[in-house]
């Protein structure tokens, strides 16, 4: 059969195809703006240069480019408390909310028998290390808000504890807008049990 | 402020943002999977070569790696038969079908008045030259079920028929699996006055 498309087309169309979230439909559209309007030399450059003297911060898990990333390296943020994340990106939207000064540290991944993720997966020891070593007073657990989420927090928080540091959690409750009548009854629950008072 | 992630990272999210349909969290959660798991050289190397030799078919306008393209060269496709499509990957749709051995022809676009798009914009003269020089019995329209493309649609057949080919337009109608009850009036009106006899 001739080919519908020229062969560079279709293997872009594939390559992105192979992306999560990415279906064939979107693969193609994405293809097709880049044939005519976008710059697939810049996508290129960026996608080779992606993994050049990337690695991982010995302190934190974080990327770095460095032996620590620039978070850690920072001299101006707090060493006594520490904001522990699954990932990396988790990092970008704390940091978004401008109003946390302190350091991280990123477990990489999250408690999950069912993918075969148990505590030796995570990056767990070097985090009771870091608590051990350094004058560490609090320690905030920002695992996702689910049964993963929860479960790490909770394991994280058994291993901690005994070092006698303050180990805190993301607050619970209502989301910022949303509908008292369409919350879910474990959000509201949570809400409820967590309610604070009203300073006037 | 010290980078949150290193450069190389930003760079890509920055460069996916800048697709259609991608959005700054999918952006970054397409380069941290390319981080992790997949092979952001592979897609380097589809997008540094996407445009390698790529040109317009000289006679359909699809896209093609040399002067014509594949299914233009094909001797065994029907010449008498043009389907007339709005862009190239609307050829994959309809080569997907099966069912059609003739030639296309691609517009490059729509008449859309509100986006500056006119007669002269489209590849139309190309078509009429190609119906007046060729032996050509049919063309068949294949622009989109939307304003613009019935528009379309109406101003090509008006530009065909003084040359004695018939014109004709792709069926509208219920999508196959639709319910009756909840196609919009349009659709159904159309269905209506397009009905087909049943051969018993």
């Amino acid at each position: 059969m001739a080919r519908i498309l020229p062969p560079q087309i279709i293997a872009l169309v594939d390559e992105f195809a192979k992306l999560p979230s990415i279906g064939p439909k979107t693969a193609e559209r994405l293809t097709m703006y880049l044939v005519r309007h976008g710059d697939p030399q810049r996508l290129a450059t960026a996608l080779a240069d992606l993994r050049d003297g990337l690695q991982f911060c010995a302190q934190c898990h974080s990327y770095a480019t460095a032996e620590l990333c620039d978070l850690c390296m920072d001299n101006s943020r707090d060493d006594e408390v520490i904001v522990v994340v699954a990932q990396p990106l988790d990092i970008v939207a704390i940091e978004k909310v401008g109003s946390y000064r302190g350091r991280y540290h990123v477990l990489h991944g999250v408690l999950s028998p069912i993918d075969g993720v148990g505590p030796t997966q995570l990056k767990l020891d070097s985090l009771v290390n870091r608590v051990q070593a350094a004058d560490v007073s609090e320690v905030i657990l920002a695992t996702n808000a689910t049964v993963e989420g929860e479960t790490t927090a909770l394991y994280v928080a058994r291993q901690l504890t005994p070092l006698g540091v303050k180990v805190t959690r993301l607050a619970h409750g209502l989301p910022v807008g949303a509908d008292v009548e369409y919350a879910d009854q474990v959000t509201l629950s949570r809400a409820l049990s967590g309610r604070t008072e009203i300073a006037v």
